[in-house]
C-alpha cells in the first residue's frame, strides 16, 4: 500500500543546526566581567544566562570563568548546550572543568557526547587527576535508567566502628567536598551498608558511643543499582527521603541518589507519558531541533495513517449504505468522537496511576472494571440525550435508537479499552503510555464505524 | 437542543460510599499488635497497610495505635481515607493525633473535611494544646494552592546576633521535633528574614563569631505565600533547594516548602494536566468513587458532544456530496485523525513545556512557529504518502489530489491550533491543559472535514 520508503530522502540524516567545530573567536570579556560579579544568586541563573548566548560566546565564556563557576554553570544547562560547549572547548579547558564538576554530573554530561570524543576528553581528564576519570568512568558504565546511571558518589562513608565524636570530626574534615552532608553512611569492614546516620543523629549520640550500636533499632531501606529510575523515584517520594543508598548484589554501598535528581526525573517521567502517548519524541521540549521532532514523530503519524486506513475500511463495507443514506456519514464522527474522549478519561487515569504507584496487577485491573462502569453510565446518559437530540433533528426514531445505542457501546468499549491498553503495554514489558493514544482512537474509531453502521444497515435499510 | 436536566437524577448528590456515621465496633487486636511490633519499616508501609483494612478496623487502629504512631501513618494516608478515619473517629482521639502531627499535616488533613467537622475537632485539639490548634488554624487560613498552603512552620529561626557556638547548642536543643534540623533560618530584631545557613555551615563557622557577618555575601531565595504552588515546585526544582523559606509582604519569616512536598506536587500537577487535558477530573484517581467519576467527566463529555455536532454539521452541508460520492465518507476520518494527531503531538509538547518550566511568552510563541514548521513538513510527506495509497486504491487521481491536500492543511491548521490552545489558554489566565484536548479535536475534525468536503465539492462535482 504505502510505501515508506519514499520519505526518507526529504529528512537530512543530520539535523544541520549541530555546531561546526571550528569556533570564530570572539571577545567575551563584558559577559564574564558580568558573571564573576556575582551578579546571579545561583549557578542556574548564571546557566540560563550563557545559555542564551551565541555558541560562540557560550564557549569563550566557558573558557574565561575560573573552572569551579563554569562547572556549576554547565551543570545546570540542558543536555544540548553542554553537548555543544564541549564539542567546541579546547580539550584541556573541558577537562578542567569536568574535573570540577562532581562526578556524577560529569558522568551525565560527558553520556551525551560520542564515545570518541568521551573518551579523549576523558584522557585529558586522567592526564589532570587519575581518581577523577576512574570515578567517572565507573559511573559511565551504569546504565542511565537505573539507580547506578543516577546516583552521586561523593558521600561521607563512616567505619561501623567508629564512635559518635570520632564521627563528628571526620564529618567536619571531610564535609566541604560532599554533595550531601546531612547524611553519613555506615558501612561494616567488608563495605556494605550497615546504615544511616543524619548529621542530627550524630550530633544527638553520646560522645563516645559506637556507630554500630546506634544502629541497632533502625530499618534500611536502601536500592540495588540496577534497579529502574522511575522505581527509584516510587521509593524516594514514598519515604519522603532526601537521599536512598544504593548497593550492589553483595549490599556493599556504591552512592546515593538525591531528592534533586528525583525530581528532575518526576519531571522527565509525567513529559515521556504524555509525548509517549501521542506518538512524540519522549524527551521532546521546545528546544529540540525541529527536523529532529519531524523525524521521531513521522514514524507514529505512519502508523495513525494505517490505523485510520483500517477505520476507513471499515465505513469502506458500509458504502452502499452511505450513498443511500448520507445521514449516516454526519452522524458517524459523533460516536467515534464519544468514544474516544471517554477511552481518552480511562487513558489518562490509568497512565498517572502508573506513574504515581508502584504497580499493582489486581488494583489495576479492578480499575479496568470502575472504567467500564463509569464508561456504561455515561454511555446510557450520553445516549438518552444524543437520541433525543438526533431525534428532534431528523424525526427519525429509529435512526435515533440506532446511533444512541452505537454510542452507548462505542463508549464501554473506548473505557475498557483505555484502561486497559496501558496495562496490556506494561505485561508485555513496553512502556504503558507509548502510541497509546494512537492505538485507543483506531479501536474507537473503528469499532464504533463498524456497530453504528452494521447497526444502520440491519435495522435502516 | 440537549436538556441536560434530565441527566441529574440518575447521579445520587451523595457518591453512596461516604462512610456511615456510626462504626460497629469490631476487634483490631491482632492488626494492632502487627504494627507495634514495627514489623514495618516506615510509616509510610504502615500506612499502606492500614489503608487495605475495612474503615471499622482502620478506626479501631487508628483508637489503640500509639498517638505518634497513628499520626505518622495518618500523614502518609491518601485523602480519601484521613477523611474517612477523622468523620469516624472519637473527637478525643482525633484530637490526640491531630496534636501529634506536625502542624501542616494536620492543616492539610483537616482541609479536606466540611467547615463544621473540622471546627469541632480544633476545638478539642485547643482543649489539649492552645498552641498547636493556632498554628493548625493560621495554616488552614492560606489558600492550599499557595506556599502558604503547603510550607511547614516547625523550622529552627535564629536571631541574627547569636553567635556560632549559641546556634549550635541551641539547634541541639531544639533539633529533636523540627521537622528539617538541616537549616536554621537566621532572622533580625524585626523577624525578617536575614539569611539562611545549614548546619554544615555553622559546624565550619569559627564558634564565637555572630550570626550576620556569616551572612554577608549570600544571595536569599524565598518565595512570597501567596505564590502559585507549581512557580514554587520550579523555583526549588531550578535551584535544587531541599527547602524555600516562605515570607510575607514585610519579609518576614512564615516557614518552609520542603522538596518532599515539591516532589507531591510535581505529581499532582502533572496528573492534572494529563487529566484534564481529556476532561477527567484533575485530582481523579483509580480509588475515586466511580459515581464521582461520571459526575466531573459527564460535563465535559456533553462539551465534547456539542462539538462533535459542531463537526457532524459541517459534514451535514455536504450531505448532498457525499450522497452522490459515498468515497468522501470513507476518507473523511483520516483527514480529520492524521490533523488531530499531529495537533496532540503539539499540544503534548506545549503542556509540558508549560509544566517544567516558568512561562516566557517569546520562547512559547517562538515554540509555535516550530510547531507549524513540522507540521508542514510532515503535511507534505504524509500528504504525498496518502496520494498514492488513495490512488492506488480507488484510480480516481482527482480525488486523491483532494485529500492529500486537505489532510496537509488540516495538520498544519492541528499543528498551529495544538501548539496555541494551551497558550491561549494560559494567556486568558485558565489552566493550560483543561479540555484542550477536546477543542482541539473539535477544531481538526470541523476543520478537516469542510477543507476536505468543501475541496470535493468544488473540484470533483
Amino acid at each position: 500500500m504505502t510505501d515508506t520508503r519514499t520519505t526518507p530522502p526529504i529528512i537530512p540524516e543530520e539535523s544541520g543546526e549541530t555546531p561546526k567545530p571550528v569556533v570564530i573567536p570572539v571577545d567575551c570579556r563584558e559577559e564574564v566581567a558580568n558573571i564573576s560579579v556575582e551578579e546571579f544568586a545561583h549557578p542556574a541563573d548564571a546557566a540560563e544566562h550563557i545559555q542564551n548566548l551565541t555558541l560562540e560566546k557560550q564557549v569563550c565564556m566557558m573558557q574565561h570563568l575560573a573552572a569551579e563557576d563554569a562547572a556549576e554553570a554547565l551543570a545546570e544547562m540542558e543536555d544540548r548546550v553542554q553537548t555543544d560547549i564541549l564539542e567546541n572547548l579546547d580539550p584541556e579547558v573541558a577537562a578542567r572543568i569536568l574535573g570540577e564538576m562532581s562526578p556524577d554530573d560529569a558522568a551525565d554530561v560527558l553520556s551525551e557526547l560520542d564515545a570518541d570524543h568521551r573518551d579523549q576528553l576523558l584522557r585529558y581528564v586522567e592526564a589532570e587527576d587519575a581518581g577523577d576519570a576512574e570515578e567517572i568512568r565507573t559511573l559511565l558504565a551504569f546504565d542511565e535508567d537505573t539507580a547506578g546511571g543516577i546516583m552521586n558518589t561523593e558521600i561521607i562513608i563512616l567505619n561501623h566502628n567508629l564512635t559518635a565524636d570520632q564521627a563528628i570530626m571526620h564529618i567536619r574534615r571531610e564535609m566541604e567536598d560532599k554533595e550531601i552532608p546531612y547524611y553519613a553512611y555506615i558501612v561494616d569492614d567488608k563495605l556494605r551498608l550497615a546504615g544511616v546516620l543524619s548529621l542530627r543523629d550524630l550530633l544527638l549520640c553520646r560522645p563516645g558511643s559506637v556507630l554500630k550500636n546506634e544502629l541497632s533499632d533502625q530499618s534500611l531501606i536502601s536500592v540495588l543499582f540496577d534497579v529502574d529510575r522511575e522505581e527509584v523515584a516510587h521509593t524516594l517520594a514514598r519515604y519522603d527521603f532526601m537521599a536512598l543508598p544504593v548497593v550492589d548484589y553483595e549490599g556493599r554501598l556504591l552512592g546515593v541518589v538525591t531528592y534533586d535528581d528525583i525530581i528532575d526525573i518526576i519531571h522527565d517521567e509525567a513529559s515521556e507519558d504524555m509525548l509517549g502517548m501521542v506518538g512524540a519524541g519522549q524527551d521532546e521540549t521546545v528546544d529540540t531541533p525541529w527536523l529532529e521532532s519531524v523525524k521521531v514523530r513521522l514514524p507514529w503519524l505512519l502508523v495513525n495513517m494505517f490505523n485510520s486506513a483500517a477505520s476507513a475500511f471499515v465505513v469502506y463495507m458500509f458504502e452502499e449504505s452511505i450513498a443511500t443514506m448520507a445521514i449516516l456519514a454526519v452522524l458517524m464522527p459523533i460516536v467515534a468522537n464519544q468514544a474516544g474522549n471517554t477511552g481518552q478519561q480511562a487513558l489518562a487515569v490509568m497512565i498517572r496511576q502508573l506513574a504515581v504507584e508502584r504497580f499493582d496487577r489486581k488494583k489495576s485491573w479492578i480499575a479496568v472494571l470502575r472504567e467500564a462502569k463509569i464508561g456504561l453510565l455515561s454511555g446510557l446518559i450520553i445516549g438518552i440525550v444524543v437520541m433525543f437530540a438526533v431525534f428532534g433533528f431528523t424525526q427519525n426514531l429509529r435512526l435515533a435508537q440506532v446511533v444512541s445505542l452505537a454510542l452507548a457501546l462505542d463508549m464501554v468499549l473506548g473505557a475498557l479499552a483505555g484502561a486497559s491498553i496501558p496495562l496490556i503495554l506494561k505485561e508485555l514489558g513496553r512502556d504503558p503510555a507509548q502510541a497509546s493514544s494512537i492505538f485507543l482512537t483506531t479501536l474507537t474509531d473503528g469499532a464504533g464505524f463498524f456497530i453504528f453502521l452494521g447497526l444502520a444497515t440491519v435495522m435502516l435499510l
